[in-house]
C-alpha cells in the first residue's frame, strides 16, 4: 500500500495567515495531544507515522510548496512536483506515473490517495486499511471513503450507496451540493460524505494514463503534463466509473478550510501576543506580528493578523472572504523556506519610482541559501545576529553580527548558516 | 490678549495610535474644510489664526512632544518646554514667568489659557474675546469660559454660577462628576461644564508665582520648578478663588480623548488600506501599516492598527483601554520629528540578548538629523532614496540609494537630506 497525499489550495480563505505559498495546510494552529501547535501537514504524515498502515508516503504539489513542506517535516519526504496546477486528475496521473517508474511499484500495489488537509481522529487510518482490505480482495476497481453526515450539509458532495454497510458496498449514484431538504433525505438512505480518500490498484491508475498519453518513462508524463485533462479525478473518472464502492468512516472529520470550521477545533486561548477581554464571547485571535493586539468586547468575530494583513471578521461572514481578498493586489509578506524563513517588513517605493524591499531572514544553523544571482536589483546585507559564510563572487566571508555586504546585480552569491542567523536584506531596484 | 495652550497628556487611551510621545492631539484623523485630515493642534492653531483674536500663541509642554510639534505646525511657533511633567498649576506658572520675564508682557495683560485638544467651533474663538473684555472691565480676577451642557454627564466638572447670563457672572461653587441626577438639577440651574479654559491679567498670575517662588528671571523658575506644588491649577487657584466668573460658550464642544467621543466626529470612511465590507454597522477602522486590514460583519466597533499595535474593540468597551495598554511594556514604533519621521520595522533579541532595532526613517529634503554620537550601540545606515549627506567623524559624503554606512559606538556623525531621503538604520548593540 503506497499514500500519496495531495497538497493544493491556494488558501485564500484563510487570509491573512494563508496566501498562495502558505496554504491552509501549512499554518500552526491547531495543538497535537503534548499541546503543542503543528500544522495540518504535520498532523496528517505524523498520524500516518503513528498508525500501523506502514505505508510509503509520498506528497504531491506544486513548486510554491516544496519549500513549505520540506521545512515542516524534514528533507527526506518524497515530493511529486507538479509542472504546473492542473487539478486533481492530472495530479493523480503523475503520482501513479511516479509509483510505476521512479518507484518501481508492482501494478498490484493498492495507491491510496489522501487529501493532506482534514482534520480526522485515528479511525481514520484504521478505515484507510478497510479500503486496501478491499481493494486486494476485488469488491471493486475503485473504493472510496465515505465520511458518515453529522448534519444535512448543503456544502458537501453525497456518496450514495446501493445498500447501507460496514463493508464495502458498490455506489449508487452521486450527488453534489443538495439543498438541506434533499442532503437530509440522501442521510435516511445512508448517503455518506465524499472527503476526497480513494484507493485503487496501481495498475487501474497507470491503465487510465496509458489511455491518455504514450509514456515509457517519468519524465515523459512530466513534460507532457499540460496534454492532461484540466479537470478533478472525481468528474474525469469517479462520477463515469463502473466499478465503485465505498466504506464508512465513522469519525472526526473536519475541513479547516475557513476560519469558521478552524476556529471550532482552535482551544478558546489566543495565539501570539494578544490581550482578549473577559467580556470578549466566542471570539479567536491569532497574532503573528511582533506588536501587540487588544480586543475588547468582541462577539463571535475572529481576529486575525500576519505579515500580509489584519482580518477582523464576524465569523459567520468570513466564509466570504475569498472575493475581498482577490483585491488585495499584495506579494506574500512571510514565507518558510527550507533554510528557515523571511518576513518582508517594508516595501518602498519613491518619487522616481524605484522600488526597495527590506526583508528580515532568519536562517537555521547549518542550512545554505544557494547560490544565485539577480538581474534586477543589487542587495544590502546587514548581520544582525548568528554567524554564517557569505560567498560573494567565488569569494568566503566570515560574516559576524554588524557586518554589512553590498552583492551588486548579476552578482553570484550564497550564505552558510554556521549558527543560527539573523540579517536584514535590503533589495534595491533602478 | 496672549494665549497659551497647554499640550499634556499620555495618550494611552487612544492607543495604538496615541502613545508617550505621539499624543492624543496630534494624530491626523479629523479633516478640515477641504476634507484634509489634520490633528487637534493643527485644528486649533489654525483656528486661532483664522480668528479675528490677532494673539500671539504660546504651546507649554514637555521635551517629548517638541518636535511633534515643530513637525505639525512650523519651527517658528513658540514652545515652552517644561523641565519635568508636573501638572497644570506648575505649567500654567511657567507660561507666566515666560511671558514676563522672556516677552516682557505688561502686567495688565490678559493670558488666556486653552487645553490643545478640544474638538470646537469659530463660536469658542469668540467667547474667548469676552473672556478678554470680562478681565479688562474687572468682573473677575479669573473669569471661566463654561460649556453648555447637551446631557447629564457623570464625566465632566460643572461650574454653578450664581445666576444665568450670556454675560460674565460669579461662580457660586464647583461640582466635580456628578451622579447623572445631580447633574440634571445641576443643569436645571444653569450649570456650565468646565472645559479648562480661563483668563486672568498676567498679574495676577505672576503674583500667585511670586507667592511661592522667588524669581528674577524665567531660569529661576525653570530651575526651580520641582518646587511647585505638583497639583492642577483648578485645584491650587480656581477652587480657592475668591473673585472668578463665568462666561457660557454655546457651541460644539467634544472631548476626543476616547475612540467612542473621536469616532463621532469622524466619518465614516475608513482611513487607510481597509476594506469594510457593506454588512458592518457604526464601524470605525483606521489603518497606519501598509499591510491591509479587512473587516467584515463588525458592528459598533473600533479597529486601529499603527506601528504600535491593534485595537479591536466594542467602542463602548473601548474606554476602559488603559488598564490593558498599560501591560503592553512596548516602546513608541512611530515617532515625528523636526525633521521627519520613523518607524521601527524590527526589533530582534539574539540568544546572547544582543538586541538590534531596524528602523525606516523618512527625512524631509532640507531638514537636518543633528550631530550625535551613541554609547550603547552602532548602526549601519542604508540609503532607499532620494539624497544627503552623510557626516561621520567631520567627514562628508555625499549618499546615494544603495549606498550604506557604519557608524561604530561613540562616533559622531548627522546628515543633511538633500532631497526627500528614506533610509534603513540598523541600531546594533553590543
Amino acid at each position: 500500500m503506497k499514500i500519496i497525499l495531495l497538497s493544493g489550495g491556494s488558501g485564500k480563505r484563510l487570509w491573512p495567515l494563508s496566501n498562495e505559498i502558505r496554504s491552509k495546510q501549512f499554518l500552526k494552529i491547531v495543538k497535537n495531544e503534548e499541546g503543542e501547535a503543528e500544522s495540518m501537514v504535520q498532523r496528517v504524515y505524523r498520524q500516518i507515522q503513528a498508525s500501523s498502515l506502514n505505508a510509503e508516503t509520498a506528497i504531491t504539489t506544486s513548486k510554491t510548496q516544496v519549500e513549505s513542506i520540506k521545512g515542516q517535516l524534514n528533507d527526506k519526504v518524497s515530493i511529486i512536483v507538479e509542472p504546473e496546477r492542473r487539478n486533481t486528475f492530472p495530479a493523480i496521473m503523475l503520482s501513479a506515473a511516479y509509483l510505476y517508474f521512479e518507484k518501481k511499484c508492482g501494478f498490484d500495489e493498492t495507491v491510496v490517495i489522501l487529501p493532506v488537509d482534514p482534520y480526522v481522529d485515528n479511525r481514520y487510518f484504521s478505515t484507510l486499511k478497510l479500503l486496501d482490505k478491499a481493494i486486494q480482495t476485488g469488491a471493486a476497481e475503485i473504493v472510496l471513503m465515505g465520511v458518515k453526515p453529522t448534519y444535512p450539509s448543503e456544502k458537501y458532495g453525497y456518496i450514495i450507496p446501493a445498500e447501507t454497510s460496514q463493508e464495502a458496498v458498490s455506489v449508487r449514484s452521486f450527488k453534489e451540493k443538495p439543498d438541506t431538504l434533499t442532503a437530509g433525505e440522501l442521510i435516511k438512505q445512508g448517503a455518506l460524505w465524499n472527503c476526497g480518500v480513494f484507493a485503487a490498484k496501481l495498475s487501474y491508475l497507470t491503465n487510465i494514463l496509458k489511455s491518455r498519453l504514450s509514456c515509457n518513462s517519468y519524465s515523459d508524463v512530466f513534460e507532457n503534463y499540460s496534454k492532461l485533462e484540466k479537470n478533478s479525478f472525481d468528474y474525469v473518472v469517479l462520477e463515469k466509473s463502473k466499478s465503485i464502492a465505498v466504506i464508512p468512516y465513522d469519525g472526526e472529520w473536519k475541513d479547516l478550510g475557513t476560519w469558521n470550521t478552524l476556529t471550532e477545533v482552535m482551544d478558546n486561548k489566543p495565539i501570539g501576543d494578544v490581550i482578549l477581554t473577559e467580556d470578549c464571547q466566542n471570539t479567536h485571535a491569532i497574532n503573528e506580528l511582533e506588536i501587540p493586539v487588544i480586543v475588547m468586547g468582541a462577539k463571535d468575530m475572529v481576529v486575525a493578523a500576519s505579515p500580509d494583513g489584519i482580518l477582523v471578521a464576524d465569523k459567520e461572514q468570513s466564509s466570504y472572504i475569498k472575493k475581498y481578498v482577490e483585491n488585495c493586489d499584495m506579494r506574500p509578506m512571510f514565507e518558510e523556506r527550507s533554510w528557515g524563513d523571511y518576513t518582508v517588513l517594508n516595501v518602498s517605493i519613491d518619487e522616481q519610482e524605484n522600488k526597495t524591499v527590506t526583508k528580515k531572514k532568519c536562517i537555521r544553523a547549518g542550512s545554505v541559501i544557494n547560490e544565485t544571482s539577480h538581474k534586477t536589483h543589487s542587495e544590502v546585507w546587514t548581520i544582525l545576529s548568528g554567524k554564517a559564510i557569505i560567498n560573494i563572487n567565488g569569494r568566503n566571508h566570515d560574516a559576524l553580527p554588524g557586518d554589512t555586504y553590498t552583492i551588486p546585480q548579476n552578482t553570484l552569491h550564497s550564505l552558510t548558516a554556521v549558527d543560527n542567523t539573523i540579517l536584514i536584506e535590503i533589495q534595491i531596484t533602478g
